[in-house]
């Protein structure tokens, strides 16, 4: 290939739609964003694709694969576990890679059902355990009997209890135990679930639900954290690795190759998760930026050109962490990542002192406009029914506002807002069409004090079970992270915007508390924030406290 | 240190007694020796050396450690599942390893019982679970039901069911998958095993015998052969790694890390398979030597200086394979192994076409001295009951000596071979004290044919379970090897000469029948051998039809 023809190619936007390198993989490109809870895209070009293959096709031609899938299937199932069943696997692997997305589902339900496990195996064991007599001293953990005829009777108990344990094992378990000591079957096995968990979005089938929390169950033991190998991926890296990068980079994508380059040159590293048995495809992966000190905005860390040579940087900014694996969902695979790469960093680069992020707040938007949506109903309710002046008397509603940020948004020129109150004009405000209140001076003026101080709040204190509610805030407290400071207007792209009004955060990690920081927010919930952050909460609460 | 000191260190003897650079390792240094069904080595140096320290030690200070010990297992199995767990279990591990052998028997005794499953909960989802009304055809494998309320009704089903199967784990699993997420617990999880199996020799107990079947059950799922890397071994890996194989090596015993590097050098290659979660420590190593062709005696292969440059070198010769991890007995970490070994020095050296082994024979003269002196017992009780002279009307008895056989061992002169009939002199020459046999031409030239006859008897024919009796032989047959050819005073090491009576035998692969001959033998157990080995079978076979 000519010198110009390399150059086509390495601009060529390489997103998701252009699968067909990655030869096994979800039908649905719903890549799993730790950064977002955005909805599975349900009509992506490789789903449509496909059906215009199938139209093509006669359809007995798919219903004969259809079936030879389904034969692999059984077989891989059903062998006997002495026979060789290596051909099988990849048999059954190749046919599945090359079903559609209907078949697919037709497939996996099957799976579900006609392979769950023996219902009347199961009773009978249960009957010979009901009719075992119960040793001295052995209701629960018994601590004192030692007797050799209790050691008899126990084996009783040991036997017939793996034998219950083993029967309660949906027999779609053995395809999956078997697919994970086959090579390159533990990515089939989260093709399986990604899949799975594609059909789950649109109906919730109880039988599916049940194969997808086994198969979840599965992964996450086989996946350990302490099997995964920590790789700096750069420029020298396999393009077949580089491109998964650039396909999966969730938070701020990479456009093409070029783009990536960047990323990963003077300035910058990056840092991927392997597995042995996925090889060639980081799990995870973590980009950082060496800088001056903890950027403000993301324009700073994407720039071009590194601003400063890397001997002067002093601080390791971590800008963007995706996972690649949407099968992989729910299973903690981060555990030990950001400390591991400032162990490597700091190592590396001596004059590197801080740690910082500059996060997203993928879920503050969504939480604010509900939140503002609610309560302005709630406020005109009060207001027609009581016409009280002092509404805080009802339990439910609460104006969010400041007084002061109240007066401000009611004072805005006429035409440009409109709403009863505050909190209704701040609603229309943010949901305008293309974001126009970030055009106008006056009113990002009087946007910003509410919508950093009720990100404070956001971050500071709302939870759902006793966990940070924003996923990202969630990932970077349990690693031992403090919530150090929110920036304004810190990403202007359309996804910063909608996502969190244009704020982004920096978490800061200090080596000395890690620990310290993990433990009190795992046991208590304890959210650890610096001190400007902390008044901007404090700041309400006294408010309500002297209303 | 001076050059000298380094070279008095070099030529250490450096097996396994000299264990205290091996941070954590199972108290009895019982290797796991894939080609020895050895007895373990109770009194190994490592055991008295800590009985030892005991005694110094007020026996109040081992009390209380083993407390301590005991506290942090206790917390790391009850410890909430969001709490911080690592130094808990880095407590754990460092206190199991410094307990002696009779404080890591108490704690496992008391896990196995403590921490066995909760039976009064099992009753009582039980009961739950026999109170749900089974839905229309949901027997077994229900293909026809598919009504939405037959999914409401399964989702009961499947809630109690996953119940059920998680009350029926005991306890300790939770502390078995938290180490396995844990840096380093693997590892420690090995080393508990090989402890429990150390104990289960001297003494079967049942609560023990059913938690080292749980665990042993979960280092299977855990440790996946396609998780493994395969490792070419050189001098240029650290010593860490090295001392590892000196210690381990189980079929020709290394002397000290002069002699390994021969074994690394020219005309050697050395390969292991690593896993991750247990750096610097190969699971399973394989010794190859490159030779002119296929070898018939291990002098050969282990002669000092390689007798042939490697491009001249068309025999690829595996001549030693051994696992380092008593704790992963019974695992198999072998699959693949050889396949992928072979593949690799092909690519590197196209002129490598044989693809052969030299092996030992550990299960051989146990075989055989049992079956002589079974025979020959019999074979007097017939004489002298049935003075019968056509001794083959017994269903038990066999001579299992062709008559030329028979009759050259009943030739011998006076004096050097007692017995009543040949399988007797046999019996008498094989026990001779100091194998004396070996050292006279006459015996040699007696018993070469019929050890030779019969260790392809032993080899082809006698099989426990359908598979090969003899355990080396089972792998490489499993693995899709032939037996190939019998060497006669292949290995005269006195470990040589009491398992295998000085044979050795070259199993061979061939590319192109792998898949096949692994197949047959997994599915018929069909074993496939030369057409000379075929011969030496089918004549006793032929003998015995005639007669």
């Amino acid at each position: 290939m000519n010198k110009k023809g390399l150059a086509i190619l390495m601009r060529t936007r390489m997103r998701p739609t252009d699968s067909t390198k990655l030869t096994l993989s979800p039908l649905t490109n719903e890549v799993n964003q730790m950064a977002q809870n955005s909805q599975p895209n349900r009509s992506s070009p490789r789903v449509s694709q496909f059906q215009g293959n199938k139209n093509l096709n006669a359809s007995s031609n798919t219903e004969r694969e259809f079936e030879l899938v389904r034969e692999s299937m059984h077989s891989a199932i059903s062998m006997n576990k002495t026979e060789v069943l290596d051909s099988v696997l990849n048999d059954f692997s190749e046919g599945y890679s090359s079903l559609d997305h209907e078949n697919r589902q037709r497939l996996l339900l099957l799976l579900a059902k006609e392979y769950d496990l023996n219902r009347a195996q199961v009773r009978e064991l249960i009957k010979q355990y009901l009719g075992l007599e119960v040793p001295s001293g052995l209701g629960e953990n018994a601590e004192s009997s030692t007797g050799v005829e209790d050691e008899a009777l126990l084996s009783a108990f040991y036997r017939i209890e793996r034998n219950l344990r083993h029967a309660l094992k949906p027999v779609y378990e053995v395809l999956f135990e078997r697919l994970n000591t086959h090579p390159g079957g533990l990515k089939v096995l989260t093709v399986l679930r990604a899949d799975i968990l594609s059909i789950l979005a649109e109906e919730n089938i109880a039988s599916l639900r049940a194969l997808d929390s086994y198969l979840k169950e599965k992964l996450g033991t086989w996946l350990s954290p302490a099997a995964l190998e920590l790789h700096q991926i750069t420029w020298d890296d396999p393009a077949s690795l580089l491109e998964k990068i650039v396909a999966y980079e969730a938070v701020h994508p990479i456009s093409n190759l070029i783009d990536l380059k960047r990323r990963l040159g003077v300035g910058r590293r990056c840092f991927g998760y392997l597995h042995p048995a996925i090889p060639g495809e980081p799990l995870i992966f973590i980009e950082v930026a060496l800088l001056k000190d903890v950027a403000q905005s993301i324009q700073e860390v994407l720039w071009d050109d590194p601003p400063i040579p890397e001997c002067e940087a002093t601080c390791a900014l971590f800008y963007s962490i995706s996972s690649t694996q949407p099968g992989l969902s729910g299973i903690n695979l981060g555990k030990f990542l950001i400390k591991r790469v400032i162990t490597l960093v700091k190592r590396e680069m001596t004059h590197i002192s801080k740690f910082a992020t500059l996060s997203p707040i993928p879920g503050f938007m969504q939480w604010l406009l509900s939140k503002l949506a609610s309560q302005s109903k709630l406020a005109e309710a009060e207001y027609v029914s009581l016409s009280s002046v002092d509404s805080s008397g009802s339990a439910f509603w609460e104006n969010i506002l400041e007084p002061e940020e109240e007066k401000a948004l009611m004072d805005l020129s006429e035409g440009v807002a409109t709403g009863k109150n505050g909190m209704e004009v701040m609603l229309n405000l943010l949901n305008s069409a293309n974001y126009e209140w970030t055009n106008s001076s006056e009113l990002l003026s009087a946007l910003r004090s509410p919508l950093i101080r009720l990100c404070a709040r956001y971050l500071l204190q709302e939870k759902k079970r006793g966990k940070a509610l924003d996923s990202v805030a969630n990932f970077h407290l349990q690693n031992g992270a403090m919530v150090e400071r929110i920036n304004w207007m810190a990403d202007r792209s359309e996804k910063g915007l909608r996502q969190s009004g244009g704020l982004m955060v920096n978490y800061v990690y200090r080596l000395e508390n890690i620990e310290e920081y993990a433990q009190s927010y795992f046991s208590k919930g304890h959210i650890n924030a610096s001190a400007d952050l902390h008044r901007l909460v404090k700041l309400k609460e006294q408010g309500e406290r002297t209303d």
